[in-house]
């Protein structure tokens, strides 16, 4: 087994990831949070929130609806180009990626390319395929009592355009002054016609996205600042190792033909380097296809200079269950017969797990749910464990990532003071309860 | 314009909550979130999620995806019940809601009595109507490159199913001691024929709710201690007013078959009165499906007495958008020719808002820009107004529900100390800064 199948099994077996629908055999592409992911990802996004919105005074939050018009996507152009190639086995009649058969193959693959490579049908072993078709990746739904042409509509495939659709309605009731960002955290979809690599390449998942909008001669300025604001949320929040982030500066063959710059954020997944967020620049690309489709005027005033324009915009976007997985992969370590999730003190469940030393001693239960009830008063995040030995509870708050286990035993009862034993050197030092 | 109307156009006028997609025409039955907006509604999400799971030793989360497997709907009876009554214009084609276009009518309203009232069409006026067909009021969508009947899946109506499913899961990693409570706040779907009264009636709704699960001879108990703890968290912790809320014990004949007891928690709204919240014994009609469903067992071992039985159940279960305009109607007031909002200030956007007295003076700038970081620092949610003169500021600050404007005038480059003007009484008093 690997390292990611390790840390899946964890995340199963101590209540963080489950497969969604599993007790009805899952639903691909699905995960459910079980209560410690919970705990992790309300952390994470919680953080998130804090650093880049509310300790900010350029940064505001909206909340969009996830079914939006639908011309929002024609405008984005997610109608007409969101799309990967599929392929159909003309004999068994499944449906494949035809870049994921052909080795080093891209989205742009075409059918002469395609055929050319050979390939035998993964289900039947066959060689008859049809044509590469487009398939849009956007769930599809009707809205209202009709299921016709006219109420199709789409879950978003972004959080990003819940912010530039309400560009304006921002503009006009809190009167930013230029650069300032929007912010969104919530769900998007993505009908991924193979879902796989765990939460990574996954049918849903949560987004946070900043739409940050500038000057159009002023990108660069901002651009660096919020590069290195990721450093320092990614480094200094989350607690990822500097040399497990690369940049990769995307070429500009690679780059949208919109935006000017692009860097992706990668990270070592357990099973190689992965995107773990993208900075991009996108010109006013955007809200110049809204400004369009919807006759509406897109232009900011700026306060001091009273000129108008366009807004250009820079995008910090990072998935939920990408930094999940991140922060997992980062904690994570196998030493001297022991798993330990080696989480910063900020992102774990809990901060303190209270134990009696032995369960069946009415006074230790006792005086160790005193201890329980005061660390809970006073750092909410602590857990209590009874169950079975000493040795167990710590492999268990080791594998859950808990910093610190509070134990009472006999001399409790005398001294008011505990054993706390630190998660990651495994050191136990002796302190008075009302220290703690 | 009634009070209702009043408060939507506060809304939208000073970012609470917009229309879905507004720059497109809209998109009936959605509402986006505004700065101001968002800021109150993760208010009132987290104030629940502290108080309901992460103040408590009873509870844990989960976190389900809203694309489940469709057996889930099939068990729950959704995909054979959960639907509406609807019936079209043979003339114009218009569908509507028959029980809506009758006075007095149910969901269960039957043809014949629909012919009976002898309605004209809204539209056109014309008396030609359909029969009245079921419509089912979840979202379809297809998974996967193929849109076929074996692809159907469903946005999810409810929460709920969520955390049953997970029920196993949950049981079989965190070892929870009978009884215990499993919590989950996310988005639901209700494909609503006509969405109206604002967000009361709407497609995209966030639900909080708790399954809690008990010994089957027990739940009486514990139904009444989550019934207290309703009251507790809506006026202690919601601060709606005692006199605004009214228990509604629903008689045998109104409660689902499966339920033995429900009360519903109604709330005097500006239009009048509409549920809030529900509290529902639900025995274990959920585990039982799914246990028939799944060919799983869902049966738990109780740890003292060994014997193992499928929990019953009790619901508590509220409605975001429902519980943001009951503490909006509970706070707006129109008095002395202002319009306040008189939130709790746990709930209010921000704390305090600073103001220099003249934005056109640097010394007063400055000062009030040092008594801004330090309030910023200490409190967070702080917001900086410079703009028009002291009595518009007031009246934005009162509007969206800031419980303390600071002013930084001539007098406090002397005395280092500011006016501090208090929202509900409009009293100004005297405060050294470094009292703040």
């Amino acid at each position: 087994m690997g390292k990611l199948d390790d840390i899946v099994s964890l995340c199963k077996r101590r209540g963080f990831i489950f497969q969604g629908s599993e007790v009805y055999g899952g639903m691909a592409g699905t995960w459910d949070f079980g209560p410690l992911g919970v705990m992790l990802k309300r952390n994470l996004m919680n953080e998130w929130w804090n650093f880049w919105v509310d300790q900010r005074d350029d940064m505001y939050g909206v909340d969009a609806a996830i079914i939006m018009n639908p011309r929002t996507w024609q405008a984005s152009g997610h109608v007409d180009t969101f799309a990967d190639p599929l392929v159909e086995c003309k004999e068994c009649h499944g449906r494949f990626r035809a870049d994921k058969l052909v080795d080093g193959a891209t989205e742009s693959i075409t059918t002469e390319e395609f055929l050319a490579a050979d390939v035998k049908c993964p289900t039947c072993g066959k060689k008859n395929w049809s044509e590469i078709k487009k398939f849009n990746m956007m769930f599809t739904t009707h809205v209202g009592p009709v299921a016709d042409d006219s109420s199709i509509a789409y879950l978003r495939p972004e959080t990003a355009q819940g912010i530039f659709t309400n560009f304006k309605n921002v503009v006009d009731t809190v009167y930013p002054n230029i650069p300032f960002g929007i912010a969104q955290q919530g769900k998007a979809f993505r009908n991924e016609i193979s879902p796989r690599d765990f939460v990574l390449r996954d049918r849903e998942c949560s987004q946070m996205e900043i739409e940050y909008f500038v000057k159009p001669d002023a990108w660069e300025e901002s651009f660096e600042k919020l590069r290195s604001g990721q450093h320092e949320f990614l480094e200094g929040i989350m607690g990822l190792p500097k040399e497990m982030i690369h940049e990769l500066e995307v070429p500009e063959e690679d780059r949208a033909h919109y935006s000017k710059r692009t860097i992706d954020f990668m990270f070592d997944y357990p099973n190689g380097e992965e995107e773990l967020m993208g900075l991009a620049y996108r010109t006013n690309f955007d809200l110049g296809n809204i400004q369009r489709e919807s006759g509406k005027s897109m232009e900011y005033r700026d306060k001091v200079t009273g000129e108008t324009f366009v807004p250009h915009v820079i995008e910090p976007s990072i998935g939920v269950e990408r930094l999940f997985l991140a922060v997992m992969s980062a904690s994570y370590v196998e030493e001297d017969d022991r798993v330990v999730l080696k989480l910063p003190e900020n992102l774990a469940p809990y901060k303190y797990c209270v134990s009696p030393l032995l369960k069946n001693k009415p006074e230790l239960v006792e005086k160790a749910r005193e201890v329980y009830d005061l660390l809970k008063k006073k750092y909410t995040f602590v857990t209590w464990d009874d169950s079975g030995n000493i040795g167990k509870r710590y492999k268990k708050q080791d594998e859950i990532g808990t910093p610190k286990c509070v134990v009472v035993d006999f001399e409790s009862l005398e001294d008011d003071a505990v054993t706390v034993r630190d998660r990651d050197t495994t050191e136990q030092v002796r302190v008075k309860i009302e220290e703690l």
